[in-house]
Parts: C-alpha cells; sequence; structure tokens
C-alpha cells in the first residue's frame, strides 16, 4: 500500500510535467489519476498518450480550420484552459446522467455519451445523428418485423411435447448477438456497494452495460457511442480509420463488407504497404498520406490534395456520399429520408422501404436527384486516382449488381408467396421467418443479395461468385423450387 | 484555377529536382504531370514514390545482373535515358492500341499492356505467357463447359410461369464475378466528349473497363495485366511479393490459398514478424530479407542465400515448380503442357484434362519425368529452411491428399452417373450443373477437394478438416446418395 | 565448392564475433554451422537474430527474477557458459531419443523436445503438461468416440456394390488434418543413407513426420511441442504473443477463436495500432508495452502495471484462468481435472465428460469453488482497463451463452434421440456420426454452439449471431426436426 501511495504521488509529479506546455491537468482529473493510475493503469496509459491528455481545447481551437479537430468555437470556461482527461468527460453534464454518482466527492458518470462529446465535437454528434446507424437500438426495436427476426434468429428453440417452440431471448442473448452492434438501452438500476482497495464504496447498477453499439441509448437519453469507432481512451483517428474497426460489425455473411475490402485492390495496396502511411494527419492527403482508401477515406475523412484542395469535406453523416441502401430489406433500395425508419411503411402494412415485392416506397425515400448528388460526392474521392471512364464503368457494374440481385430475391419471393398461397407454410399475419422455406428465403436477400451487392461496390470479386455470392444465390433459388415441389406432391398425395 | 496553375509550375520544378541525379523526367511526362498531379494527384505521387521515377532504363542496365529488374539488354534510345514515366508507358506501342486517343499533342493510349512493359521487361513477358493465368480469359471463354458453369453461376434465375429459367448473364455481371480474375475482353466503342476542368475533352469509350484480370485481352491483342500483381503506379515488389496479392483472387472457397497460407506456420511467422523483413531486396536473401515465405517466395522470385547462391531462379512462369495442378477440373491431375488448354479434349469429348473417372488424359499434360523435375525445383525452396526428412514427408501427404480427394470426387461422380442413368437428372447433353444434385456434385470438387489439396499442399490443417475439408467431402457424399435413394423411390412409387 | 568452404570459415569467423559479449559459441555448434550455415541457410539465420544465440544460461540466470526467462536456477555445467546453439538442443538427452543418429561425430537427434527444453525451462514444461492441448494425441486416440469421428470425418468414402462405404483414413490423412493440431505419434523406422553434398550420409526415417502438433508424442516419449507456439529457429516471444500463433488450430468453424478476436474491440485495437507494441518485454506492462489484449495476455503472459505490480503471473498451464471448458463435448462443461481425460466416462458408458443430456460427469471435472478462483484470476486481467461492472456485465453474457447454447444442443440430442428410437437412424452401438441427422447433430454442438460461447467469451458479435452463431442454431434444429417428420412419415406410409 505504501508503494502505492509513492506511485502515485509519482504519478502526479510526472502527468503535471507531461503536460505543462499545453495545457494543465484540472485539479479534477488529477484527483482521478491518483487513484486509477493504479487501479486501472491499462486505460490511464492509453490516455496518456492520446491527444485528449497533450493539448487543452482552448490550444485546439488556435489551429487553421482545415488542421482543427473539435468543431465549436467556443469552449465552456471551466474546461477550456485543461486537457480533456478523466473528470471534464465523466463529470461533463452530470445532471443530465441517470448514472451520475457521488465518487470521492465528485458528480461522476460512468458512460460518456455523445452529449458530452459534443462540447467540442458538436458538428460530428450532429452528423452522426444522421446515420441510420445512431438509431440502430431504435429503428430495429420498434419495428415488428425486425423483432420477429431477432426472435427466431436468436431464439432459443426447445423441444416440448414433442414440438420446436421458440422462447423468447433472454437480454444477455440480445446484448451479446444484435444488439451489441446496434447497441443496447441503458438502465440504471440503483446503487450497489463494494468492497475496494480504497475501503467500500458504491457504485450504479447498470443494465445492458458493457456495450458500445452504435445505437445505444444512454443513461442521459442520448443515442449512440462515440467509442464505437474511436474506442476507448486513446480516441485514437489512426483507429477509426483503420478497417477494422468497421469490421467489428461489418465483416459477418449478412454484411461482409471487410472480408470483400480484404480481397480488393485497394484491401491488398492497404494491407501491403499501409504500414508506412499516416493514419494521423489532418487534413488527410491523398497519395502523401495514404496510397489506397480505407472505409474512412470514401465514407467520412476530410480529404485533399497536397495543395491543401478538398477533394472531400469530412462528415460523420457517412450516408452523404452513399445514394443506394445495399442492404437488403429486403430488396436494395434509395437511401431512406431519415435516419429514423420508425415510421417507414409500405402498402401492404409492412414496416419496410421497399414492397414484398421491390418496389419502393418512395415517400420515405431519397429522391432520384438526390442520389445523384451523393453519387458525384462520391466519385469525386474515386477520380483523385482513377479516370471518369474507369469510375463509371465500376458504378455502371454496381447498378446492374443492385438490379439482378434485386431480381433474384423478387425470384425467392415468387417461391416463398405460392408456398404461404398453397399453404405449405403458414406466412403472414404469423412469424415469416420461422419455417423452412422463410429461412432459406431470409438467406437469399440478408446473406447472399447482400454480399453480391457490397463484392460489387467494392470490387471483391469471388464475393460475387462462389463466396457467399451468386452461386449460392442460384443454388438456394433451386432449393426454394425444390423443396415446394416436394411439398406440393406430399400434399396432392394425401388427396 | 490561378492557384492550380502556380501550383503545376511549382510540381514540375519539384519533380525536374527530385529526379535529377539517375534520370531526368521527359519533356512528354512533364506535360503530363503538369495537369495530372492535381487532375489524379493520388496516383502521380504513388509513381513519385516508385522506382520508375527514379532510374532510367540506361541506368537501370548498370546494375549487376543479380540485382537487375529489367531483362532486356538493349532499350530504345528514345526512352533510354529518362526515367519511366507516364509517356513512356502510355505512349508506347500506340499504333499497336485501338484505345490510342489524341490527348493534349500526344497519341496515348489508356491501357498499358504487357506488350509495352516488354520494351523492358521482355522475359518477364515472355514466361508470363506461360502461365494458364495468362489465358484465364481465353480458356475460359472458349470451354463450352465452363461456360455452362459460368451461366449457372451466374444466372440471373428467374421465375417464369411457375419454373426457374436462367436468364444469360449481363456482361456487366460476368466483369463482375468471374471475369474480375479472368480477366474481360477489352472493346473500343469510338470517342466520346467529355467537360473537364481544361475544357471540352474526348477520350476512347471502354467496353470490359476497368478490370486488371491476369488473363485480360488488351485493345493491342496482348493477352495478361501486369497491374494484376503490380498493381497500379507503385509498380511494387513489396506489395506482389505480399500474400494479399494473391489473395485477391485465390481466397474463396474454390481456392482457399490465402486462407490456408493464413493459418499455416509459415502464415505465422509472415503475419508476426514480416513488418520487419525486407520485401524490395533483389535478389531476396532468404533468413536475411525474409524468414518465412510467402507466395512470391516459393512460387516467382529470385531467391538466394548470403553468399548470392541461387536457390530458385526469378521465374515468371509460375509453373515451373508446379508439378501438379491442384485446382480439380474436375480432379486433380499433371499440370498442362501448353497455357492455351483450348485444345484439350477427354475420350467423352468433353473439354477436360481428365475422364469423368478421373483418369487424365496424358497426351495434354506434362510426363512423370517433367513432374519429378518441377517437384525437385520447388523441394529446393523448402531445403533452404528443411530437412530432407521433412520435406518428402510433406510431399507424401500432399500426394496422399490428391489421391484421396480425387477419390471421394469420384464417389460423388459415380452417384451422378447413377442419378443421369436412372433418368432422375437429366445430365449431359444438357447442362451439368443445372439441377440440385449437379450443384452438390459441383462443390464436392470446385470447394471441398480443393480445399483439402491446397491445405495439405500448404500445411494449413483445419481446411483440410472441419473447414470447407473432408468433413464435406463426406457429408456432401451422404447428402447426394440420400437425395439419390429419395429420388429412386419417389419414382418407383409412381409405378 | 571452394566458394562454400570460403563462406563457411567466413561465416565461423563472423559468428565468434558476434556472440563474444554474452556467450561463446560451443565447439560442438560451431561445428554445426560449419555446414548448416549453407546447407539450410534460412534457419541459420533465424537462430542468429534469436536470443539463445545471443547469452548463454549462465547470463541469463543473472537477470533479476521478473525479468528472466529460464525458470531453472542450476545449469548443467557444459552448457552454461556457451550461447543455446544447434548442437546444446540437438544433442542433449541424446541416450534417451530413439531418433538419435551418429552425424559428423556427433550424436543428434532430429525432433528437439519439451524434455529437452526443460533442461533451461523447467516450470514451463510441467505446466505445459497440465494442458489438455499437452495430451492432445492421447485423448484424442484413446477415446473410441473420438476415434469415430475421426473416422467419418475423414473418410474417404468409397461407392461399393452402388453403397457409400467409409474406407479407414490412411496415416498420412489423418496427419494432414486431426493430427495436424493433436501431434502425431512420431516413430523411428531405421536409418537411411543419403547422398548429400558433403558425401553419402546416413539420417533416421521418421513416420508421423513433419509435426508440431501440441500434443505429439516425440521420440524420447514425451508430450508435447514446443514449436507449435514458438516455432523453429527464432524462439520468439513475439510470434508466440500474436494472435496468429493460435489461429494456426484455433481459426476453423469448431475453434473460431482467431475470427472472433478479429471482430472483438481488443481485437480491431490490436490490428489498428500493435505494429507499435513491444511483443519481446518480459514482463509485459499494459498501457506501456501494449494497450489492447492478445491471446498470450489474458491465457499465459507474465502482466505487470508500470511499476512491477503482478497483474497476472505467467503460466503455460492455460486452463489456470479458464473455469468453463467452453469447446462442446458435447456439451460446454466445468473443465476436466487432469489433463489425461481418457479415464473419464459418463453414466452410459460413453467416454465424455457430461451425459448425453448434458449433465456434467462431475467427479472427472473441477469443483464449483474451483471454477470461482479460476474466473477471479482472469477477471484480474480484465480489471487492468475495465471496471468491475463492466467485467461483471461480460460474465454474466458468457454464462447465459453457455446456458443457452448447451439448451439448443440439448434440443438437437432430443431429435437424435427420437430418430435413434423410431429406428431411422441407427445410432448406437454402431457409429453415432455417420447418418444424415448424426451428421446434423455434429454440426449443432461442434460447429455452432462453439461458435456462440466463443464469441460470447470475446465478444465478436456476429459470431454469436449470423456468422455459425445462433442463426446456424435455430435453423439447423429445424432442419433435424423436418427430416424426423418426413422419415417419419415414409415410414408410416409403408405400413
Amino acid at each position: 500500500m505504501k508503494k502505492k501511495v509513492l506511485s502515485i504521488i509519482l504519478c502526479c509529479f510526472l502527468l503535471a510535467g507531461t503536460s505543462s506546455l499545453a495545457g494543465q491537468i484540472s485539479d479534477a482529473t488529477k484527483s482521478c489519476l491518483s487513484c486509477h493510475s493504479s487501479v486501472t493503469p491499462g486505460i490511464v496509459c492509453s490516455w496518456k498518450e492520446s491527444i485528449h491528455s497533450q493539448i487543452s481545447p482552448a490550444e485546439a481551437l488556435k489551429k487553421k480550420l482545415l488542421l482543427r479537430k473539435i468543431s465549436v468555437t467556443k469552449i465552456p470556461k471551466d474546461i477550456a484552459n485543461v486537457v480533456v482527461g478523466c473528470a471534464e468527460c465523466h463529470t461533463a453534464n452530470h445532471n443530465a446522467h441517470q448514472d451520475t454518482f457521488e465518487h470521492n466527492g465528485f458528480n461522476v458518470h460512468v458512460i460518456v455519451t455523445p452529449k458530452d462529446c459534443a462540447i467540442c465535437h458538436l458538428t460530428e454528434v450532429k452528423e452522426y445523428n444522421k446515420n441510420l446507424m445512431s438509431k440502430a437500438y431504435r429503428n430495429f426495436k420498434k419495428n415488428p418485423l425486425y423483432h420477429d427476426l431477432e426472435n427466431t434468429s436468436l431464439g432459443p428453440q426447445v423441444v416440448k411435447e414433442g414440438k420446436l417452440i421458440y422462447e423468447k431471448p433472454h437480454s444477455e442473448t440480445q446484448a451479446d448477438s444484435c444488439l451489441f452492434c446496434h447497441g443496447t438501452r441503458i438502465r440504471v438500476k440503483g446503487l450497489k456497494a463494494k468492497e475496494t482497495e480504497f475501503g467500500e464504496m458504491k457504485f450504479p447498477v447498470l443494465k445492458g452495460w458493457p456495450n458500445q453499439g452504435t445505437g445505444r441509448v444512454n443513461p442521459d437519453g442520448s443515442e449512440g457511442s462515440c467509442t464505437s469507432c474511436h474506442p476507448r481512451h486513446s480516441f485514437s483517428l489512426e483507429v477509426a480509420r483503420k478497417p477494422y474497426t468497421c469490421a467489428e460489425c461489418h465483416k459477418g455473411p449478412d454484411v461482409p463488407a471487410y472480408k470483400i475490402y480484404m480481397v480488393s485492390k485497394h484491401g491488398n495496396i492497404y494491407f501491403s504497404q499501409g504500414k508506412g502511411w499516416d493514419f494521423k494527419a489532418v487534413p488527410w492527403i491523398v497519395g502523401k498520406d495514404f496510397k489506397a482508401p480505407t472505409c474512412a477515406t470514401c465514407h467520412i475523412s476530410l480529404i485533399v490534395d497536397e495543395e491543401n484542395n478538398i477533394i472531400a469535406k469530412r462528415t460523420h453523416q457517412m450516408n452523404d456520399r452513399i445514394a443506394w441502401r445495399l442492404f437488403g430489406l429486403i430488396y436494395a433500395h434509395p437511401h431512406p429520408k431519415e435516419a429514423d425508419t420508425t415510421k417507414i411503411k409500405n402498402k401492404a402494412g409492412l414496416h419496410l422501404p421497399t414492397e414484398l415485392t421491390g418496389e419502393p416506397v418512395s415517400k420515405f425515400l431519397i429522391s432520384a436527384k438526390e442520389m445523384k448528388y451523393r453519387t458525384a460526392d462520391m466519385k469525386k474521392v474515386c477520380l483523385a486516382c482513377h479516370t471518369t471512364g474507369w469510375v463509371e464503368g465500376h458504378f455502371a457494374r454496381m447498378e446492374k449488381s443492385i438490379e439482378t440481385a434485386n431480381k433474384q430475391t423478387f425470384a425467392a419471393t415468387q417461391i416463398l408467396l405460392k408456398a404461404w398461397k398453397m399453404k405449405v407454410a403458414k406466412g403472414l399475419p404469423s412469424s415469416i421467418f420461422d419455417e423452412a422455406i422463410e429461412k432459406m428465403w431470409v438467406e437469399q436477400w440478408l446473406f447472399y443479395a447482400n454480399s453480391v451487392r457490397f463484392a460489387s461496390a467494392m470490387s471483391g470479386a469471388d464475393y460475387g461468385a462462389f463466396a457467399n455470392g451468386r452461386w449460392y444465390l442460384n443454388k438456394n433459388l433451386q432449393q426454394m423450387s425444390d423443396w415446394l415441389k416436394l411439398k406440393l406432391k406430399a400434399e396432392e398425395s394425401k388427396k
């Protein structure tokens, strides 16, 4: 214990020293560090190497606009001239936080939310709120169809009286799968005392925790989690710009974006040479700082050429340059107008952005004109390295993939509808995801059609062919068709 | 615009400066750079960091043979003493190029082809032409069986009058999947005017573009695309030597080479320590420059020991050290004698290097003696780190895997032939890939037998077991057999 | 040849020079190097860069305990003051080695075993022997059920008189798949003469070679292979600490640990930033040397904070911190008490740690109390970066996943048992892995339930959902149930 105290004193001394140039550590943060340097050394070390520990918001504001990483122009006085430490974030807006608790004389909250980050990064938070991702919990939970898909995907199924029955998935199971990416709703369930090396202390009991899903509903009512992409206490630009961040949620058979990137020419160049690139530079200079795009290049980062001409603006509204929603629900379709999709309903009354036949429910989706604008913005990024002919050729293929993958989803739907009509499967209004033919149908759009479209968008050949691609679109159709024939024959023989 | 002009002047000045030591930039290339530095800054930057921008062919020729990267001994005068810039490649052989167009006073062509590269790298191009890969378009398109496989893999299938019908795949779909790796046939469809920031200009309209497939048919009649492995304007040895390059086409379930490498001991060492190795050294010194092989080590690169004793010659004819064609068509078999396989026909009249029973069509395939030579050359690479006992043990397992995977492909074929004979599937002369049992049969050799053989060749255990390996060979056989039983019983019950 | 001799002289000279500071090269090793520098240059170079070539055991012993890499306190005199070279390992304990042979005047053995390594690394070897992995060959081969699974997984199946028959897998096939990871039994089959560049020499003929499986049975009777994780002649800590090492055997559908790590937050941070971390430091300082854990961090390495307070002790008994055996055999269950599991038998007489219904066979498994201790030790690692609330939340989810994945395995087992009872599948005492419904059942626990549990343990969301996760647990149950219905109906219609 003596050793600990000594190290705490030493640590404070050192910390005070290292950050004297660009900003002082606040007294409150010093107080946090005095214990947490030894209690949670891993995150304290990460923070010490982060930009947050090295510069005060006031200093950050002095940078030229193009080089600046904060987006407000006024900083609250109490934090303007200290570096951004533990207390600056974990005590911010403490009245708004249900997870605030008294901790050694401070009103601390466990979960730092987009609202807290917005004190300095307001534009980013505002933009982020316009993403579907920021409503990934809400959109998921309030849609009866998605709810049904969740229940029949997670199960568990059990055998009761010789029959398979779906039990309702446990909240821990949900948090461990769908909500891991979509985000949980964090609920505060009082305080609980715990023995620590500094004596007994009380901490809030949180349900749905831990979680860093993109649409997390936070104890201050905000939605989202900046730490989804800027993880933990290094708040690293480098991490957010590398494809592994996106891979956390976009690698599975439903959204194989990372896998496709990996086998694309872009991915090849990144994996082969990226170790020498500058992933921390702001703005990010094409050709100089990096030679091939990562996910962030095309979708988020501020990209310039060597003379600081802007090629792409920084945007945390990632759909700014996305015309299509490739992800099939159930068909690919023009991007929704609003991040909140809970209002979307098709003519059949289903909460879907297209009819079951594929026709888009246009009033909720962006117009052809808006699609053009977004595509044009995206193409500007491509044109930093490619000629117009190249770029047009690429996009023509993507549009054709959208068309044909939708077509093969429609073929699968026709078979499904016939199965429903002929009463060999139950279909609406009961679950449309719990029977053999229905699960085949889900895989048609959720796995194979998605793979084909993403493969096309990012040029990763085999994901459009044998790796969950067109081979499976066709094989699955055949299996659905064979299944239906067999069932209809069996029905006939009964008569 | 003023800013642009200024930057152009500045850029030319800088460029003239940086490359003054080893070679001057030609006036023509300076002219290209004057606009493209700002129009396509990404690729100009890449080129500036490439060897091409730093040395003239005449200087390159002065290097000792073992260190040399060009393979001709005479360089055309007009390019000998300038660095290899935009104009040197994009105006080369311009009369032979159907994609040549007038561009600011120059006869420029869009697509640089192996014929253009051969001006300096003749040996590499000649050797490359002896690869199956260099004919990947031709061999694919002129073989009715492969054509049938393409049609039934890509579809799309649609429902017409209650039946699933295969539509012919669209050319964009082909380019997006099979031909992405095999290469497209590039066709020039006239010129098209376009508004640019320098006024209206005309550019050729290219069909099948973009593409960097290995057997691309180019507008000058040549086949292949050096950029498949030496991507874009860095012409990087490092990229070509890293496994991500091969992964672009060799990662899917049909050719899981990269995945297997990843879990091999070789892959482990590369991924763990490779960041410190020298991927640019020529020749490439085993143990010093690298500690474990990548794809290029065994198949292509010039490998020496620390005293420059040659362990393996550089070869761009990758089959130089490959005795077997592991890739099942439909069975693994001795490597074809010639890169052009369009003449190959078996006794049954099918364009296949084996009979449907597995017997090789020997006259088109290399002899046992040639197989020995090639294997011996490959083993020399292994022996740089392993003892003879180790190497012999490894190859014995590979041969056994070829034998048993072929055997299980034969078992699947027997079931298929019975299905055809008993008329529960149509088979030849109609498509042999469009029915349920046929698709199962395809997966037996294209996915599972291939996985087992590649796993064995590269020591990646689970790809020979549960990861698309022998587990699936056996499970698939059982499913084929069960399917056949069910069908035969159904037929019987009709009588 | 002249050149070779010259280079050998030069090499010895250089080597003598480079290691003069921390230890001399023994005469015996010098003799080895005199030829092997040119015969197997790759491994000699690797060794030259290893710690073994740079320090003698006596010098290593002088280091402070926390920094020390060897675990004995007395070193045999003859090797104490020379660096650890070829001869020190390959002639150690030569009388115990059946693979010892006379080689240029030395009694050399090919395979260096844990017993040999134990001369300096005794604690590590003792601990390693307490792992299931160290008995991976024995436990596998002596269990009739595992044997049956091996036979039906590897095949090959052939068609005989119209029926599919399993042939016994060839030893080369076993070595190429299951035993690649489990380890082979190495057998010495006499000596064989071979022509070399130094004249005719005799070498031992080894069966089961090469192999670096974790439970390899060696020619000196020992079990295990240190080179599984510390590969080849660099004996690299860096390699063993990186996740690619574990991926060699833990990436397939049966144990997708690496894949899950890749999409976890930990993996993201490692892949994004790990290139700058210190993977060679001993002890390994959390936050300073590394910012996110790799497999080794949680399971093996000596972890300290910046003041050298121990967070986790080094252990080569990896189950020291593992309460549950997540890997389903057939159900996840408390970890076995002993590494040797050959004695385990359930009430039904099957060599399994649980009943077919899931009930654990407690007397062979660790107690609830021991599980608590192990979990507490593991949590200490987590707590270096996370709060208690976070850690408790994480473990609660893992326990829930174990419960529900076991539940869905039980549901699959109920369907299987009914199939056996109704005589539509044979079941015990014949093979329980060779029929359609049995193979479905195997995939339920071996692929899907395992994926769900590992996903939960390591926070890799989609492997608990669509990537071989719960989606497939439910789909597979449905297919099993449908298969059974179909069969029962067919049986009924016969009557």
